[in-house]
């Protein structure tokens, strides 16, 4: 007997068969003797629905309200999963955020889970009932309203909830089979990666791979909740997100993404002087814009620098305003901004320990001719810039290079 | 400077462009110096969606689960109107029936309002800010479930809202300009009644008019609440629900109405003995079958009794079976149904002091040749129930015969 969460996201709970296929593979865990609790989506296209009548109601919405509203289609899908258990003879009952309640701070539109009262939860799914918790929500006790996780929270919901229960494992179902070498619709020889270390998913998350939330990968990482990502749609064991121990043979590079949510910024011949960095990233954090990779070069002229650095799409207007806005307070001859470039990140925990990874990637992309324009690592990750027209060419030699191919 | 409670039903608030023309109407009010509660609808459709989805997840579903399925609809216009009154200088906020808490029994479905704490809402709205409240929905304390009012409750939260808050008004907007005499869909001469008593009101309710749900002039009736109902999209004053003494010149029959709800069933040659009423009558009462109208004859062998009633047409299955399984419990030769028939109303206080109400509605339908089947009277109204195809020229004929019709 296991105490296991199930998280369905929002293509699993489209309709009502789908969410009758969930109700079956509910059913499965009960049998088996297990204690569940299962944590939903909106049913697909719902909360893009809500999010769009914020969006035509006002340019700029209260986002208390904003989460009252969308966190409602959250509501609909674990009464009606709960329905539709109750109708196959399977105990459960539907719990909304402030139901339980899931504490959140009052940061509202990306609140932050502080706290989850489990106590009646953990009472009525040892006397066998299925706690059906709707996902993505919470509630900020001091004002009493409803806070919502960000896009994607369901995810950390459904991690954080496992924690709270102390869950002997956090199964996330979704619409692919697991977690991949690379997207497997770019490069056909990608292989499902059977397990992987917390760190390094954190990494493919916040690199571009989509299958988890970044935020719910650092919440199972700290409170080490074992986490199965694996197809509503499909038999399979997917992939199990660990601890390093728990890998015997590590590859050196485990997977290879890329992100297409960038935009690069170029100042030329900034007047170098102390202070001219913070002078110019000071203004963009305080415009809550988020700057990624950074590169500075010396000018050919040798008294200015060029300074490089990567926003992503969505804010690159927004960065350009501030720019121009604070440009007394730095001096440079011209700005360029280039949309056509992507990153290419290869990850692996086994680099820790071997040389010449980023080398091989310099190598692999140089061969094809691909020029890098801005190079970042950190301890287990190399990431590089290149122009986005080479975004395949460089995924499939990458994949290659590292010995990552498919037999 | 009064306090008022407005209440928007679904076609008034079916898309953005209509929740903006109910924000003009919330300012206009504000702007007046109005404390100002409004109580919304789900958008037009959302509801019928929703009970739909519940129903093809079962056929018989935990009510718990279905109120927590539809009520999510409110909470969504109530957000929307937030964010729309902000959006134009109106301090507003949202309230679901959980934050106030409405509290009711725990009869989900059909839950009846026990208490509205509105110390918060008092003190906010005198502060200026407009308390934007679900309709429909309420708080069950005892088990912390969300719970619903039945169809049309959000008439009933306006108006209990408005008694716990003492307002000086609740304005009911709707898709119509006020409570006409009789339909105008079919009664082209039928006027708009400018005022009108609770009693007469809530026969009107009963009967068959659909402005305003029973339950809600029951409420109002009860706590003295000066009702409005007027329409959203055209300017008017409406039609006021009043106590009968602010009513000067008092029609003896104030309206018209008819339903179509109606389903006849009759039983020949029950066999007479004392208790027999009610040993028929209890079954279906055990069943929650809601006779309507009762007649009962002298059949023509002088030893027997015929029996005809009417149920409402989504009972009458139902009501059959209860029958056909307690026939041991009294004897008939054989059991009559009609679902052709229609049950039509004429509502007016001031039958009180009129005599010969009745015989001008027998004589009016005689004279076209209209059969009465069954007749019900109480203090204020007299229904009689005739074959559905007279429905147009039984309406028109009395609409006409009590000098109703409009110059």
């Amino acid at each position: 007997m296991a105490r296991i969460v199930m998280k369905f996201g929002g293509t699993s709970v489209a309709d009502l068969d789908r969410i009758r296929n969930v109700a079956d593979k509910v059913a499965a865990e009960v049998a088996a003797g297990n204690e569940v609790a299962v944590v939903v989506s909106a049913m697909a296209g719902v909360t893009n629905q809500l999010v769009g009548y914020a969006g035509q109601a006002a340019r700029l919405y209260d986002l208390r309200e904003y989460d009252a509203v969308v966190s409602s289609g959250e509501n609909v899908t674990a009464g009606l999963l709960s329905i539709v258990l109750q109708d196959r003879g399977v105990q459960a009952r539907s719990w909304q955020g402030w139901q339980i309640p899931i504490l959140t701070d009052g940061a509202h539109g990306s609140a932050r889970i502080e706290k989850i009262e489990v106590e009646d939860l953990l009472r009525r799914m040892a006397a066998g009932e299925v706690a059906v918790v709707a996902g993505f929500q919470g509630f900020e006790p001091v004002r009493r309203r409803i806070t919502t996780l960000g896009r994607g929270g369901s995810d950390t919901s459904a991690v954080a909830l496992a924690a709270a229960l102390k869950a002997d494992r956090c199964d996330i179902y979704t619409d692919v089979d697991g977690v991949y070498t690379c997207d497997p619709r770019i490069v056909q020889r990608a292989r499902k990666i059977d397990r992987i270390t917390y760190e390094e998913m954190l990494e493919m998350a916040s690199q571009g791979a989509k299958v988890l939330q970044t935020r719910s990968v650092e919440m199972a990482m700290k409170h080490r909740v074992p986490v199965r990502v694996l197809s509503s749609f499909q038999e399979g064991t997917g992939t199990l997100v660990v601890d390093e121990e728990e890998i015997v043979e590590q590859a050196v590079v485990s997977g290879v993404t890329y992100s297409r949510d960038e935009a690069k910024i170029t100042l030329r011949n900034v007047t170098d002087r102390p202070g001219v960095a913070a002078a110019i990233f000071g203004p963009l954090a305080e415009a809550s814009v988020n700057v990624d990779m950074i590169v500075q070069n010396i000018s050919a002229d040798q008294q200015t620098t060029d300074m490089t650095f990567t926003v992503t799409r969505a804010d690159l207007e927004r960065a350009v305003e501030v720019i121009e806005a604070n440009r007394d307070k730095f001096d440079f001859k011209a700005m360029s901004i280039d949309k056509n470039v992507v990153k290419v990140s290869v990850i692996g925990v086994g680099m820790r320990s071997h040389a010449g990874v980023a080398q091989m990637m310099f190598s692999a992309l140089a061969e094809k001719g691909i020029n890098i324009q801005v190079i970042t690592t950190s301890e287990i990750k190399v990431s590089v810039l290149i122009a986005e027209e080479y975004t395949e060419l460089a995924l499939r030699s990458l994949h290659s290079a590292y010995g990552l191919d498919a037999a």
